[in-house]
């Protein structure tokens, strides 16, 4: 089985260093680094090996600011992590997208293809922003799906402009901005998280 | 930004070699491997970074034996690839709990949660198998849960004893076994799944 690798910590920091960028240098991710990041998405643990999600990659300038134009960010950061366009705002968006009418799994299917996006860029020294809170509807429309589609997430894609860092939590996980202008993250610990049995 | 690493395709084939494990060897996952592999997934992307997930680790064998007898598994490829107890199933599930009112995102947190889990378990030489078909309500009774909380997914975890390989699909999704007992799980390609706008 050579295609495992034992105790791989280099994997193990990727996994563990990566966090959600909000701020873009306005460099353009080229589509061999899209193409390379696709090619892992298209492994991504799925329900039933059904593959039933697809992307859309976003370069077009104009459509790339209409979507943007419908997303919100950071909702405890704002303003400072709103990112401005032709400043900051990312220059790519993937849309994931799937059929109107699926199952309750498809959601889980976009968040493990999603996470295997943002490790595959991570690794090329590309960042993502994760979005949920954006207009379905008219992005919808922006994509020119049909009204059996729909739009599950977009994620910024783009090289970072910004360095977050995670901390360990000690009550509250609200992320918040130093006096420095560094977007801090607390997590909780394993000893949080897990019950053993 | 030291964190970040440049064009690694160490990585980017851990993303691409890991595949769904459904036949394991009878050799415990030691406490402090399952503790790097949660070590990773707290840092999992999840909606707003609120973290509503909670995991429990499960290796006590009445408990893995209860829980897997609620539990479907590889609907193309029965009765192959059903493990049997005491010969090919699982030691250790790790049972992924939220709140039981939550928003469809919490669906998303976990598919991002349990592919973070998994890539951390493979790095390490340990094989996963994301489960969602088992009796939830059994399975919250079994955990001791209360009602305002629910199992969303068990993911067994051991070490593999088989070998599964990926291929490009040309048709068909669908997950076969060759004549040497290899499962073969056909992937649609970049090309199938990603429109470029």
């Amino acid at each position: 089985m050579k295609t495992r690798r034992e105790g791989d910590m280099e994997i193990i920091e990727l996994l563990k260093s990566r966090r959600t960028i909000r701020r873009f240098r306005q460099r353009r991710v080229s589509d061999a680094e899209l193409r390379k990041i696709f090619d892992c998405v298209r492994f991504a643990s799925c329900a039933a090996n059904m593959q039933r999600l697809r992307y859309m990659a976003v370069r077009s300038p104009e459509l790339v600011r209409a979507l943007f134009d419908t997303t919100g960010w950071g909702a405890m950061v704002r303003p400072n992590r709103t990112p401005e366009w032709g400043r900051t705002a990312p220059l790519c968006f993937v849309a994931v997208t799937g059929p109107a009418d699926a199952a309750l799994a498809l959601e889980a299917d976009a968040g493990a293809a999603i996470q295997t996006l943002e490790y595959a860029a991570w690794s090329l020294g590309i960042g993502c922003c994760w979005i949920g809170s954006f207009d379905r509807e008219h992005c919808r429309e922006l994509l020119k799906l049909p009204k059996d589609r729909r739009v599950l997430y977009l994620v910024a894609v783009g090289y970072p402009a910004e360095s977050p860092v995670a901390e360990d939590a000690s009550g509250s996980v609200r992320y918040y901005l130093d006096d420095a202008d560094v977007l801090h993250v607390p997590k909780l610990t394993a000893d949080d998280l897990v019950s053993w049995m």
